[in-house]
């Protein structure tokens, strides 16, 4: 079966999001600009099978947050969450560090049965979206198979295994995308890439290399975003610190990075035209636009709806406003 | 990895069954003896994939009836059940025919992963048995795949897909049991029927042509039944009445023979050496016996626990009194 083909004519925004945090953003986009505006591209390298079924994490979130499903308490799975077949799976001695809900095992079993009657993951995932009220695309970056091997001292691990089973404890010495250069991006987003009216790429406040880099490593989508005509623009993931916390800075030390918000901001600065980071960190502007980005203060804290659309709305103005900026030099240029 | 040896050497009763009707008298026989004198060997003709996992649905129904959690009122699934998942898959349009409960799933989820690690079905059944504190063994006859398939004017079908999905409506043709020829007998039930200390083997009120022909086609096992030198006992599916009703009498007929008690006792009359009937049925007793073998009428209704142990004690003095008879027949011909 092939992919079914996207109307991306009314895209606006290409928006790359992992899970959790990138899943507020997208919703506050939501509740700023119609469905057909906006086209999300979703992280798949966290993607794994377990207990026979295919689980696509991200995806999930994304879906499960625009169809008002997701549960805030978590940041995984689904509200009013009941789990009859892990307990079930438990006493039996069966895996169960996974923590798989009842309601959320119902969404992998239906992805799973599609799967195998050979539809691609961008259809199934544009169904099962269908099938839960959620209007905006939903696009995995790619169909082809693509997972995050993380390497570790005490060998290579899939990324659940790691990052679920063994809590992130042991010690990253790589991440690798298994997949990535020979997959293909889904053909709906070099259509809307290339699309003269689009507006942004926006990227979401995700962790830079669990979440965004599987997604620019397929099929070399960082190097295509940076030739984009439309402004590419982040979202800082990080809030009011100098210092990341938890495994975020555990992995980026491991990997040779200080953990801090000016760190991820240089390690995009060849593929951003634009960053926005929270108010409380405006000291480092300067800083940051001495990379060549323009830098946006605005409040990043997404706990409540009101504050993921106010933070989308200031995205959105912002990559317009550097739109605008970009047209008028280039029109500048014709004129000399 | 190769099956769990079984320890037969204390086994007196090998016990054939298919689902809820065999089930009840396993259970009624696990109340009169103790676990290491039964061996109960089940039908895996029924198993199928569904939601890509393995279900053992006759294995399923022994499993939950003898740790106490079947649900007696539908015959199939387990007490307090919930149907979380099954609602889930349902409301993203997947297939929600075969009702599978959540504490169900748990069961196929777990079998389906230990499967796919490499372990057979008989091992899996054992642990899974052992999780659920059944301690009585229930062995699938064999290790290797199974199938019942329905000819049916509609064409062959599988078997869940005849019972269940298409309510058994279409005309059917012919059983075959897929593989059951090249299929091996799981080496214990090869022990125990070899064992000049079994008492008997029983044949329990199951469907004949849908769960016990599957086992009995299972490496000519019809056969080596009729060379064993323990007594082989059936107890009548059937209670009080002179013909089948519902799905059973329509294949029955479909299949040409009568839809009745009779008809089943000529149908394993080269196999038996005693027919248990209900006390209703004493009058069709010398019909039975003229096939050549013995009658026993018994209560067989098996509603309680108390009717179940009963029957199970009665068919356990019937197949005794057989042996004990056989024994002196046979000293008397050495006497000769």
């Amino acid at each position: 079966m092939n992919a079914t083909a996207l109307d991306t004519s009314g895209c606006r925004f290409v928006v790359l999001s992992g899970g959790v945090g990138g899943a507020k953003l997208v919703q506050g986009l939501s509740l700023c600009r119609s469905p057909g505006e906006l086209m999300v591209v979703g992280n798949v390298g966290d993607d794994f099978e377990h207990w026979g079924m295919h689980i696509s994490p991200d995806l999930d979130t994304l879906m499960y947050t625009l169809a008002g499903v997701a549960n805030p308490e978590t940041g995984w799975g689904r509200t009013g969450e009941t789990w009859r077949v892990l307990e079930g799976v438990s006493a039996l001695g069966g895996e169960s560090w996974f923590r798989l809900g009842d309601q959320d095992l119902a969404v992998h079993i239906e992805r799973t049965a599609r799967l195998k009657s050979g539809a691609p993951l961008s259809t199934v995932t544009n169904d099962l979206c269908r099938a839960m009220g959620v209007s905006i695309p939903i696009l995995p970056v790619t169909d082809d198979r693509l997972r995050t091997i993380v390497d570790t001292s005490d060998g290579p691990l899939d990324f659940q295994t790691y990052f679920v089973h063994q809590h992130c404890e042991p010690v990253v010495t790589g991440l690798r995308f298994e997949g990535a250069s020979a997959a293909v991006l889904f053909p709906s987003i070099s259509t809307a890439l290339a699309d003269p009216d689009l507006t942004a790429v926006i990227l979401c406040p995700s962790n830079p290399f669990l979440s965004l880099d599987p997604i620019l490593a397929t099929a070399d989508l960082r190097c295509r975003l940076q030739d984009c005509v439309a402004p590419v623009v982040a979202v800082s993931p990080m809030v009011g610190s100098k210092a990341f916390k938890g495994p975020t800075a555990k992995i980026m030390q491991e990997l040779g990075h200080a953990p801090t918000t000016l760190s991820v901001a240089r390690y995009y600065a060849d593929l951003l035209d634009g960053y926005v980071i929270d108010t409380a960190d405006a000291e480092i502007s300067d800083e940051i636009e001495e990379f060549g980005l323009r830098v946006k203060t605005a409040g990043t804290l997404m706990d409540s709806l009101e504050q993921k659309q106010r933070l989308a709305a200031d995205v959105v103005a912002f990559s317009e406003t550097i739109g605008r900026e970009r047209s008028r030099s280039q029109m500048g240029d014709l004129n000399v």
